[in-house]
């Protein structure tokens, strides 16, 4: 793979970061809901937000606090109410929450970013949040990742970790990230978060540069149910702790960090696509042959999307059909005679015409994808968060290393582009219907 | 509603039209898969196509066909295979199907307009059709339009059918269709159809106007799964056998026509939608206060789509911050401070803040809509074509006059729009995962 090395210690992996995650009492359930990342020193800020026009408080505060300040010291984030559709109390909520914290930790208001997840519709329950605050700046800690991690999930069954070290000017440089998402499980709860620290000195435009294009390779290239949320955030600290050289333009050593930032970001995205309600598995789509990355990532993501793709793997189906209908309503012309389709290593149709295959065979390799897929129980995370009534035993440890590979060409062009998503089971169905009011 | 009644006659409703439905050969169920329209003259034609970039060879021949001329005398419709993703040689079927039915009928090939659905990458059993040609031209009436609604269906539950009347310069003016589609049930079996006939006279131009913007209003506003199929296709024919003036402009009896059109062209859509896969119950989304018609149809279709509202409404759950966050994801700016939303008679949520309301007698509502959405089992169509083993008891006839509604205002602008959609049920997963090939 790339240039890097997998480490330990998520958010608090890079120099210079403590993190922590407790129990303040936000969600029902009694499970970790509070999380804080700290920087040491101020860090590079930069953010990618949620596209919905109906959106939380803190997406337009830290929307705006970029715009003007392209630093910050520490992320809040709650999880539990989503403070989204909360009107102007939500919004004074949120300046609320950054002055507490503020005063706590002793900084600047504008140091600080927030993020929320949970029921749209309900506001903070800021009393809670109010007694909280100190708590989690007391359990700060060097080693907090895995906490912090466990206290931004909300319906996911599996937190969402990774860090990678690489070597700039021969000094290790490091970036790691949390995340959490797995589409709406409960109602109105929604949301994809993701937080990553770095250690290396990074100019903020160019830093903002390379976070916008790693989301479009990692976070804006998955689908679940493709229902975007008013609160999905990525935020990202760079804060010089590493001691290499700044970068302020794109050239090799840029170029080296911004490919481990995407690698960081896509295994998170597709962790996020792993965990997708009632998955079994994880769906790769390649496609190539396309004009350009968007194009092709626009096919990618369609063919990813679909109702129809999605149902047919999880009923093992090599159906080669639902592919190229897909790939043709995406959007993006090409010639059908170009279109060819590999699912695994079985080519399915080439030169515009279905081939001959064996359908046993490639049944099989879905079968087995999806029997790999878990992990042994005793890799379960033991601090899921659900607040819903899940069946406990359903909660299975995920791979993300072995998805289930679709790859379409369409021409000759040089633009290539991946999207990832999950199968489609009657679980989907079962978690978002069942639940009523 | 409009200045029309609805009578019986489907597609032989208006004067100078005939039409047929038999089995020949061509389904492995043995029902009925080869359909005939004819007008008794030369009409008028004008057509509507999928966007799909991977489509069928009669599609590409209609398309052709329509743009050199403006005028057809036939249709004919074969279900059971697809003839899309079949290369040169789909081709060569195709044009040989128009040159057998035009020597049976004694006309040109040119004017001969084709549709297929059925099982994608496989050509038609040309030998069965050769054979069944001759024997729907012999079956041909004027009472023969619920055979050939009966013969275009595939997995569908039930036939779609409608006839309006109105009365142009004081004599009678009818519009009649057929249509089919209800997902994709079968692997690889997809597609939308529908057929109008029309007695008015009318300028092609202006039918090809007309058409366009029906279809925008209503067929192109529904959505099952959000999977464009390969053959989607829409044909409307005009044969001026009402003997009425020609209308050449648009005008008050422009304008009536229209209103006619794109009634038949929103009942046999909502039938459509209605039918979808696993379905209980048919959703009509209403939002207003756009900047545009298109804007408005957008969101509206964004709400219908989303498999959260989709899956909320199955669970028969009030849950407006779906809703809310599907409005904000449809790409149309609007304040989410003037968002509205109503479910019924319910106003869940205005000036961009939740309000209080009755969860049980809103989820009430739906639980009684569904409810009221199947007919008598005596009113189910015998006529029923699936090819697969679905089981018989599960289908149901269906009413499209009583759907659940969502109504969204975005602000103070003239524009509204409606879409049409269906819940998401368990049995859209069994439908489309558990037959694997």
């Amino acid at each position: 793979m790339g240039d890097w090395q997998e480490i330990t210690g998520g958010v608090t992996a890079a120099r210079g970061y403590r993190a922590a995650g407790i129990t303040a009492g936000l969600k029902p359930s009694g499970l970790p809901d509070l999380a804080l990342i700290l920087s040491d020193v101020d860090a590079i800020a930069a953010g990618v937000f949620t596209t919905s026009h109906v959106k939380a408080a803190c997406v337009d505060y830290c929307r705006q606090h970029l715009q003007a300040k392209h630093s910050a010291r520490a992320i809040l984030c709650n999880a539990g109410q989503a403070n989204a559709a909360t009107g102007s109390q939500g919004v004074k909520d949120t300046l609320e929450s950054a002055d507490l914290l503020a005063k706590e930790l002793g900084i600047s208001p504008e140091a600080i970013l927030l993020a929320s997840t949970g029921v749209i519709g309900q506001r903070i329950k800021m009393d809670i949040l109010r007694s909280g605050i100190p708590k989690v700046v007391a359990a700060l800690s060097e080693t907090g990742s895995d906490a912090a991690a466990g206290a931004i999930i909300t319906t996911d069954l599996v937190k969402k970790s990774i860090a990678l070290e690489t070597t700039i000017g021969e000094r290790p440089v490091r970036i790691g990230g949390i995340a959490k998402g797995s589409g709406m499980i409960h109602p109105n709860m929604a949301t994809m978060l993701a937080f990553v620290t770095c250690d290396a000195a990074v100019s903020s435009s160019l830093w903002q540069q390379m976070l916008t294009r790693a989301a479009d390779r990692s976070f804006n290239s998955i689908t679940v149910d493709g229902d975007t949320s008013t609160n999905d955030s990525l935020i990202a600290l760079a804060n010089g702790q590493s001691r290499t050289p700044a970068i302020t333009e794109m050239g090799p050593e840029a170029e080296k960090l911004e490919a481990m930032l995407t690698a960081v970001c896509q295994h998170l995205a597709k962790a996020i696509a792993r965990d997708g309600e009632g998955a079994t598995c994880l769906v790769e789509v390649q496609v190539s042959g396309a004009n350009d990355e968007a194009a092709a990532r626009q096919i990618a993501k369609t063919i990813a999307g679909s109702s129809l793709v999605k149902s047919a793997i999880f009923g093992r189906d090599p159906n080669w059909g639902r592919i190229a209908g897909a790939a043709g309503r995406a959007g993006v012309p090409f010639e059908q005679d170009n279109l060819q389709i590999k699912l695994g290593d079985f080519l399915l149709f080439e030169n515009g015409q279905p081939l001959p295959f064996d359908k046993a065979a490639a049944s099989a390799y879905l079968k087995q994808i999806a029997a790999e897929s878990s992990l042994p129980k005793d890799f379960v995370a033991t601090n899921n968060s659900n607040d819903l009534s899940v069946d406990r035993s359903m909660i299975q440890p995920q791979r993300v290393d072995n998805p289930v590979i679709i790859s379409v060409s369409v021409g000759n062009g040089h633009g290539t582009g991946k999207a990832w998503g999950c199968d489609l089971s009657y679980d989907y169905v079962k978690i978002n219907a069942e639940y009523t009011t």
